[in-house]
């Protein structure tokens, strides 16, 4: 980083206890607990991919890239120490758009006492590229894995689903509080959070927990979004195909016995709504019930980061 | 990421203890020492700046980009841990692309007992943007800092300077065992790596320490890179200001006490030379000494990371 500009960041973030040094030196050194452990969760955003920068302030871009990783963080069930922002600018505008970014993390940053520690800022003729890396801690709670669902659990999520992209997907609020919350007052068995699809995502903690999960459609809490995107596209989706396969959701899907789950549902604990959606069973894969009574496949659907060979 | 690449990646690289969880939930746990500090530095390189990727094999690309992370790490004398690699990969042969990188990663990763815990794979339309994060831990010795440097220091390097772009940008091995040696067996004050240029960067430690340096412009060391870049270009640049300003060298800077100097320069503890050029004084800023005996200011040079308003 330029002098100049590590002295402008160095004055916009207040550091936290865990910072010993921050930006100005080779590298940032972190005092941490060695009784937890240390989640460490890396994200990059692309300009014409994740947002549009001629169509966006750069203050919910911002927001966006830091607000993504502090939601692994929270699919972890840590507590957030530290971001550090890597900027690849386009050359036209650079600082200013980089002090549009900053400034859409700041108030996020503070909400969740994240010290920017450090970070690394470039120009090039190409388009905007952010990758934030976001270090946490686990809790005395113990981290929430994907891998921890048991057979009978039921499968819980917070909030609305489906629609992101006409709003949220640049101005959700990461479910840090939600899971460390959650994590601590009832038994979780597995968790994670939901950025690319509903479906998509709860097939992959299936597939680390070697488990399967028969869903209740009617019980999918549906977004207004969702809604509003399938009356725009009256031909193609419904609001429940949104609410399944949308992505950049950034709820949380977290699994329990049924008897905390009902415990938590009867709590509500949230200021958002926790809706139970399914049960895991032995039988890997996404199920629902015929009217027969017959399980049939659900597929999993949401944005897949496909590479080419 | 997805699936078949995550498992993919983690069937090449071994893990090492401090690695709780690696890829595959939503972020890495480590699990790391409380009684030292956690050094965190994060690198993005980009085609068409660091790199040429229709120019590069992919392996040297892998080496290059790790390796730029590990110099940070070896600057501020930390063991590295781990390592989390973001690629935003071009769409059209971005899956040959990857495992090219990750073919130069290994070798080097499994040198310095790095386990790459985690990343980002993403694919564009635009060129090859790679970001590294590097975590590593500060041993006994405690870490090295710009900010250290005494009046009356020795200021030492390692290796030779100048005409990196004919190959050692590429090639180059971060300094990590030689940090860790240094600041195990000598009183080191302050250092840090060159990666903008020689006097660039000496002059960021000296405002750090908020001391100047006394040059002895005739014990620099200067690369043989550097006299066939001066021979190319005849009248352009001498040798000596190829190691004086061009970066990407990746050596170490080192200050410490005259007399710990004296037992290291006479112990040569290193396989590459250290050399001593010149000494910290009160008066901030670089200088050398004319033939009068006069001090006269020398330009810091190297490569300025600007960003445009």
């Amino acid at each position: 980083m330029e002098n100049e500009f590590v002295c402008w960041v160095r004055s916009q973030f207040a550091q936290n206890e865990s910072v010993e040094r921050g930006p100005g030196d080779d590298a940032a050194i972190l005092r941490l607990s060695g009784q937890q452990g240390t989640v460490v969760t890396t994200d990059t955003l692309m300009d014409g991919v994740d947002f549009l920068v001629d169509q966006v302030d750069a203050c919910r871009i911002g927001h966006k890239a830091l607000a993504v990783s502090l939601s692994d963080l929270a699919a972890m069930a840590a507590r957030p120490v530290a971001a550090f922002v890597s900027l690849v600018l386009p050359r036209r505008g650079g600082r200013q758009l980089a002090e549009g970014l900053y400034a859409g993390m700041a108030p996020l940053a503070e909400r969740y006492g994240v010290a920017i520690a450090g970070g690394d800022t470039n120009s090039w003729d190409g388009p905007l590229v952010i990758t934030i890396t976001a270090i946490g801690q686990t809790t005395a709670d113990g981290p929430l894995l994907r891998s921890g669902g048991q057979v009978g659990d039921a499968v819980l999520v917070t909030g609305h689903f489906g629609g992101s992209i006409l709003n949220k997907h640049l101005d959700f609020e990461p479910r840090v509080a939600e899971a460390l919350l959650l994590n601590s007052r009832y038994d979780l068995h597995a968790g994670m959070d939901v950025s690319d699809g509903l479906t998509l995502d709860l097939s992959r903690l299936c597939q680390e927990s070697q488990l399967g999960t028969l869903l209740n459609l009617e019980a999918i809490p549906i977004s207004d979004a969702a809604g509003e995107l399938a009356r725009q596209q009256p031909n193609s989706k419904t609001p429940l195909d949104h609410a399944l396969g949308d992505g950049e959701d950034f709820e949380l899907i977290v699994t329990l016995p049924a008897s905390e789950a009902k415990r938590l549902l009867a709590d509500q604990p949230l200021g958002i709504p926790v809706t139970r959606i399914g049960t895991l069973v032995a039988e890997q894969g996404l199920w629902a019930l015929n009217a027969d009574g017959k399980r049939k496949p659900i597929a999993a659907d949401g944005y897949q980061h496909e590479i080419d060979p």
